[in-house]
């Protein structure tokens, strides 16, 4: 089925979904009512069959979802079944934990390069892949097409390489710099902020303490 | 004002008001017009006026809002005005990068621990904070007073822990391992699924690649 069809709000539940039915599959489970699904996630049976039903209608009446079936095809649509040359800029602790990520295998994601402008890193092995000096990194991106830039520095030296990356035809950045990444339309942006995140902690333990 | 009058969506957004105010206080802009932040954010200057009159009326037809007391404001709603102790459970890439984002001073989050199960680890330094066994938590929790556990440790190992965290009173837990934790009620908890967003990522290039 045609994935635009689906709302955004749905898309945005799909991840979850596909991390619950992954552990599914992990356990051996072959099959789960949306009953069951409901009271794993959290989630109201009926919630789950509307998700759900944006993918014709495997969910059947007294035999519930087929896991497998249904982690794959989320998985097609959220786009895991093909795979992402991918490449991080900054090797810092944060770029080298999202190297080991990117390398996870069971997801599409190929970790193929990392720059950094610390010559003291030059060489060095993350992964199985050696740190470049981020002056390489036009070089290399015209010798090898690649879809993702993760960028893991600060704002000052993202800004610097936003133009390589975009000139060289990435398609993706994952940006964990403190900034709203903002560029010319057909990339895509996905701005993440650890910030953000912990904000809303501070936020609810302290609305929690009044 | 009292913040439980703030409806969840605004709430949600504010972090991302803290974060350009920030960075127009560090320009030294002092005031900025409704419409200047507007095209700013690429958010419609009435969502702006909207969402921040939750605030009072410090944003003056003429003036535009003070940069300063907006930021101090949208902070102290966060839950930015006071501090958090908070400890760390994994010494990996993702703890140690993590660990200086912590102790990153502007913010007030506290980097009182870290822990991990790797002896190899044990008395190494991240930012000035020593690596303890994780067999050493609940003495550790028994002593001080902590807000805050980081989990970036895989799921297994976070479910050992949960116990010990939450029995000794921890507040908060800042979740990474690639599961939804669901605690007693009374503990905040927000999963950060790194996968989620770089989920995010595939099915904007896989949709525009269609």
């Amino acid at each position: 089925m045609d994935s635009k069809d689906i709302s955004q709000a749905v898309i945005g539940r799909l991840p979850r979904y596909h991390r619950f039915l992954s552990e599914l599959r992990d356990q051996g489970i072959e099959r789960i009512s949306s009953a069951d699904l409901s009271t794993l996630m959290h989630v109201t049976a009926s919630q789950i069959r509307q998700d759900l039903n944006n993918f014709g209608g495997f969910g059947q009446q007294g035999y519930g979802y087929n896991v497998d079936y249904l982690y794959n095809e989320i998985g097609k649509i959220l786009g895991l079944d093909r795979e992402y040359d991918s490449i991080i800029i900054g090797a810092g602790n944060l770029g080298r934990a999202l190297g080991g990520y990117l390398n996870f295998e069971r997801r599409g994601f190929i970790f193929r390069g990392i720059f950094d402008k610390n010559p003291e890193l030059f060489g060095k092995d993350v992964r199985g892949v050696k740190i470049s000096p981020i002056s390489e990194l036009d070089a290399f991106l015209k010798e090898n097409t690649i879809d993702i830039a993760v960028l893991t520095i600060p704002k000052t030296g993202a800004l610097e390489v936003i133009d390589t990356l975009v000139d060289n035809g990435i398609k993706a950045i994952w940006n964990f710099a403190h900034f709203d990444l903002d560029v010319r339309e057909g990339v895509q942006v996905e701005n993440l902020h650890l910030s953000g995140s912990l904000m809303k902690l501070s936020y609810n333990i302290s609305k929690s303490l009044k």
